[in-house]
């Protein structure tokens, strides 16, 4: 992954000032950069830093003015934050893809097809009847059980755990040690006070666009032919506990450690926040927000923001927190009024005897 | 793992009524299900679906009259439902153990035996001096470390980690990525402000019957000879901490992302919501229920329903919580307390000196 | 791993009474202890087991006068407990550095480098330009990332994921199934209420003598160059999310499950409870104490302790909490009051009327 300055230039649409034909293999801040690499110079209060910076090249706004010498190259753009950003997102997107081909020793079972440009790194392991879309990437200790199917240019990284059957989708990633359609935790009190087990049969659905942080679970339906699904777009965070029969509504954002209990469907475009929890069997609705922590007992209301263990409505709720952090007070001032009642009480006695 | 409908119809005690010799590899709901599969009708609602369906097969009840011509062939018996759920739990446990033999590469250790049947998945890896019982399924990825004894009938899902030394019960399941064994937390405070590793020396020791979900983290006793101990029929859930010394009693059952702290002994029978913090060296009794997200800091009460943080009795902390979100009006009316007293305190003045 | 007992009682610098040619591997409690183990004897009221023992030898005070016949040899010291633990810790660190070579099959990337005494166990990953330092020990499915660099005697336990381009101190300990470098979770709000990802391009420092639990997840810093710092001595228990940009001051100890959100600056010798919540973008001082399952929200001030979500002073919060728990009485005697008003202002204004 090196390019000349010139082909960052024919990139970015921009104008090179300088030697076009070193090379840059690197992104970096202006007040870091080093020789082989790329920065930008966009808030007037960084200017200082181009005149020493060793960057090879630095983006710059079309109409600057060097106030004294640059030794770096300049390539000349209408914007240099959203060129950088641009060049950011290419580079990012090239390290995720980069990998490609298969190391050894990799394990593919029976009747499973992979399709182009997928990587699968040594110890990757998958089943019998999957089928890999094209430009997947399998990293180490990555598990594809039986059956299952990944759309293309999804990225599963090392140690992610997908049982079988279950579906993924297209531009999905999945961070490291994420398990999805493990069993829900479905279990009959029996007349002995042992539990019997309820198999787990359904499956999980993850659709395009979905990303999952790091040693998340996604439970698996109970029942067969039904799923735990994850619509379009939605973006999980790390250690989130996703329960059997869930379904989270499409561009839905959860935070860190939150859990939502079994047969929960949460709406389209909600914002919960880390450490929530949420009940089972509840309809979250479009567009609820849900403050940290919070522990969702009841279905919700569109549009509308939530606080508190059981959780009700955010402005109602803090403030009754303030009047809690105040509680100390209130009670001395309840007793005042009861001593200052019984002093009225004698005196309006005295007072009736007269 | 595919069966001709006489066969079913023999495990299930039922009579065939139609052709008998089709064979069926899947189990399916009656809306849903397609030709090789096997639905049940019990809830007359559904009756209309028997007519269309596309089952190989229906279980049905014994004096069932259709209204019209059936494609299906039927299995009469006394009670499709309980019959239809035997068929998925043996379904499922067919699916649970259908793996068996030795993929490559895996690796095994010295002094090492496994039993009959085992499944020994690629990339699975036993350490020296391991035990594994008859009927065991290691997949992909699991990692039982040296001295490990493992029960017969037993799951260990895809990237399971056991440490050294601990003992895991026959009938059991532990789930992906969970983690037996690691170190508990113990670190002795120093004079210069850093702390010095307590050795945990100590093992696990899970009993029989016990499920484990995804994730979870069981840390291993402090010292030699000592044991964390999950005792038999315990079902844990997903992304549990259970930390080193604690005992889960029998038949007890935890939801997700709760977490036990050091020398906490959990009773019999007890259901902890999920979320839930049980602080250090507690006796939690016997059929004790914990709400979800509550922090118990205190030992509990055998039978008794706790809730809140500190936890104290359910039905007193409900009712706290009840005057906690009127506690703005509350602090409203204690205002114009005042305000009369005030008035009231005046005009008695005025009384007095009158 | 087996010592003569003179070989021991070297080691503690102490004076063997009976036979010390014989062989002990295993230490263990003097009421549990068998042949070939050592225990020791310091709080009296233990004595009793001595005279039973069956471990080959007991370590003693030196002044200890025997009331019967002992069979175990003694190993006479000052302080038996405190040579116990120094042989403990001597044991706990000979087994976590036991293991050393290279286990097949393993993988090695390009230009890696790997140090002396290093153990790389089977299915254990090394990506390209990796510098592993000596002694250190990487336990069957470590995952190390491209580009990682891992200082002498640090332990990584089976399962664990480093992603590209971390860096991990010496004499770290990091337990199974834990995740250093996964992306921040950074999603831009598009028109059409889509989220854009953010491209997370930093990486993960951790310094010496940390130590992490078991399925931790600490994520990487957003911009190149950046990175998520564990400073030296901290101490992380398990299943703790660290978001990106965090930085965890020196000798900070963080209990299981807690949560940090981004770019949040913990100081130096903190103690931070199980199950916290702690906001983004916050400063939380040197010496702060929190309490488990509170939610912070504010930066914190120098050496004072705080709980309750959100959280403010300890002190104060109990305060507030023992009159939640009478918040039903409260409201009772506030109807009193209410009641004995209307009764003084209607005998008010009788009384004005007269």
């Amino acid at each position: 992954m090196e390019f000349t300055i010139n082909q960052v230039a024919v990139m970015l649409g921009g104008e090179v000032k300088g030697n076009g034909s070193d090379k840059i293999n690197m992104l970096a801040k202006i007040q870091d950069a080093k020789k082989g690499q790329i920065a930008f110079l966009s808030n007037p209060k960084y200017e200082q830093f181009i005149y020493t910076t060793k960057a090879s090249a630095v983006i710059v706004k079309k109409d600057f003015q060097p106030k004294r010498e640059i030794e770096s190259t300049l390539i000349l753009v209408d914007d240099p934050y959203t060129s950088f950003t641009a060049l950011l997102e290419q580079y990012h997107k090239m390290l995720t893809f980069q990998k490609s081909g298969v190391e050894q020793p990799s394990y593919i079972g029976e009747n499973s097809s992979v399709g182009q440009d997928v990587y699968r790194a040594a110890f990757s392991y998958i089943g019998n009847n999957v089928r890999i879309g094209n430009n997947v990437k399998l990293y180490p200790h990555a598990y594809i059980g039986d059956d299952v199917i990944i759309g293309d240019n999804t990225v599963i990284h090392a140690g992610v755990k997908i049982y079988s059957g279950a579906r993924v989708g297209k531009f999905c990633v999945i961070h490291s040690g994420t398990v999805i359609g493990s069993d829900g935790f479905g279990f009959a009190p029996q007349a002995d006070g042992t539990y019997k087990t309820i198999p787990q049969l359904g499956n999980v659905v993850i659709e395009d666009h979905v990303a999952i942080g790091a040693n998340t679970v996604i439970d698996c339906a109970t029942l067969i032919g039904d799923s735990t699904i994850i619509r379009q777009g939605v973006k999980l965070d790390n250690l989130i506990q996703v329960a059997h029969n869930v379904e989270v509504g499409k561009n839905t954002v959860i935070a860190a450690q939150t859990g939502v209990s079994g047969s929960t469907r949460i709406g389209e475009n909600c914002i919960i926040g880390g450490q929530v929890g949420i009940g089972g069997h509840l309809v979250v609705a479009n567009n609820t927000g849900v403050g940290a922590q919070s522990g969702v007992a009841k279905s919700t209301q569109e549009g509308k923001r939530y606080n508190g263990t059981p959780a009700y409505e955010l402005r109602d709720w803090f403030q009754s927190y303030a009047h809690f952090k105040k509680l100390p007070e209130l009670s001395t001032r309840i007793k005042d009024l009861e001593k200052k009642i019984t002093q009225l009480e004698g005196a309006a006695t005295v007072d009736a005897k007269r």
